[in-house]
């Protein structure tokens, strides 16, 4: 049900939804091969309570992660959740460490709640691919940038060391104080060009593979001018071929939420009011990337 | 910054904001000790990158968290954060193990993300102290049941044992399918007399000290008929002088926003398609409870 509203509200697309009911017949296996193969569908998410053919589950996910992220909510995952479970559809909650290690083998993400499920189906539709592991933030508040280093470490994303000629070109830009090594802030007194020309730099660097923008509202670059100084810029690189996943954190006035819808259209996941937010949303990516990377699933 | 924004969308009130910059002259202890005065504060978060008199703000914080909560959000945790943190203020972000001590000693409840932070100063102002720790999950789905329940464990809230007096008593609305154990699931069958029934039960037992609905949606009982019949049960109850903390988690189509703003305005903290978000809400009020609760503090 949850489903229905939330895709209404943030104008996500649905291909299909599907109750499994208790299962006497089709079970998740049999809709993960379906939609493995069903065009309409970018990214496969899961609730489920229990399954019951484990293995068959464990060989079909193992295929279809590594084609599209699927990506599981398992509830019933403690004592009193699995009571609940067992009164509601009558299914085995089961050991939830075996979940825990099936889903990593077969490259399975595992959200934890609800929301991560809902916002990480989002984000992976509309993230491209990154080339490594190179993240950089770029923010126009030092503030914020502590708060984006900080989610960072958390959710296990590398903060590329800015190499001296990136560092050059940036300063031409930045004022003294402002800063040049990961993240990058080019301070709350920047004018709009600083904004663009800087952010054209960092998503033309064929290093950065990953980019997060921390935008904090100042009177001479509101948050419409920002988003679209940005906008044009990724739109721009696109037209280029390069195609680099980027998140965009945004602070400031209620305002902030009408650019944030502004650049969610333009295909960039955009977060106001929650930096950690658009953190989880890149990391979400790099999950799936590494769960469904050669060497991490023949372990 | 964001804070302004964030208040704004959702209607809440801010008795003060104060940038401390480069705390030359008064510092986090100091308005620690204005705002315990201040009878327009009924809570105070705090966003602080390092401290640099910690035994003041020890005792401070130790005499004004008891009277009223106080979060604080701590950044630069991290190795990345604190260099980003260094750059920013120049100020030393410290061994995190030492705030994390200080922060359980002096009662100050330590929020690990930004929205964290705004969520968790919402509910404490809204929401009464509990009498206990006995928590009731009332949902109209099972499903959804399960996973409140999940997250209940995960908070360390404690679902109570239902009482076979209560039980007889909910056994007049529910029918056999539903569950009479905790959570309690009407079942999604159910006509509007049946949520507000056994809500009204619910609420109404002395042994019942907090409270999680969990609303479905169905055509039986859509979004605006539960919030209305659920408002009346709980401004009766608040008439007769019961004030016991409530959280609504809504699941639906998007109409369920309207039905959650309707809620926010009765003084209901209430989030859409975010079930784990409403019990997080109560767990903080739990943990500041807790945390200032004298044995808890002599220790």
């Amino acid at each position: 049900m949850g489903i229905i509203g939330y895709t209404r509200s943030h104008e996500i697309g649905v291909s299909a939804i599907v109750g499994l009911g208790n299962k006497a017949d089709l079970d998740e296996s049999d809709f993960l091969e379906f939609f493995a193969q069903d065009e309409a569908t970018k990214v496969i998410a899961l609730h489920m309570e229990g399954l019951r053919n484990g293995e068959r589950f464990l060989q079909v996910a193992k295929k279809v992660s590594r084609e599209k992220p699927i990506i599981a909510l398992k509830v019933g995952r403690t004592a009193s959740g699995a009571r609940a479970a067992v009164s509601h559809t009558a299914s085995l909650a089961g050991d939830d460490r075996l979940y825990e290690a099936a889903f990593k083998q077969s490259g399975v993400l595992r959200a934890r709640t609800l929301e991560e499920l809902f916002d990480w189906a989002k984000v992976l539709v509309k993230l491209p691919p990154p080339n490594g592991e190179n993240v950089v933030i770029h923010t126009g508040a030092g503030g914020l940038g502590v708060i984006l280093s900080d989610a960072c470490y958390d959710h296990e994303l590398q903060l590329m060391e800015i190499p001296p000629d990136l560092e050059a070109q940036l300063r031409n830009y930045i004022p003294p104080f402002g800063s040049f090594r990961n993240p990058v802030d080019i301070t709350g007194a920047s004018p709009p060009v600083t904004y663009e020309e800087t952010a054209r730099l960092i998503m033309n660097d064929e290093r950065v593979d990953s980019v997060i923008f921390g935008y904090w509202e100042t009177v001479i670059t509101p948050p419409m001018v920002f988003a679209t100084a940005l906008a044009r810029v990724i739109n721009e690189v696109r037209e280029q071929g390069v195609f680099k996943p980027v998140v965009v954190s945004l602070s400031g006035d209620s305002g902030i939420e009408t650019a944030a819808r502004y650049l969610e259209k333009q295909g960039i996941p955009s977060y106001p009011y929650a930096p950690e937010k658009a953190v989880a949303a890149l990391s979400a990516l790099y999950k799936w990337m590494r769960l469904t990377s050669t060497s991490e699933m023949e372990k």
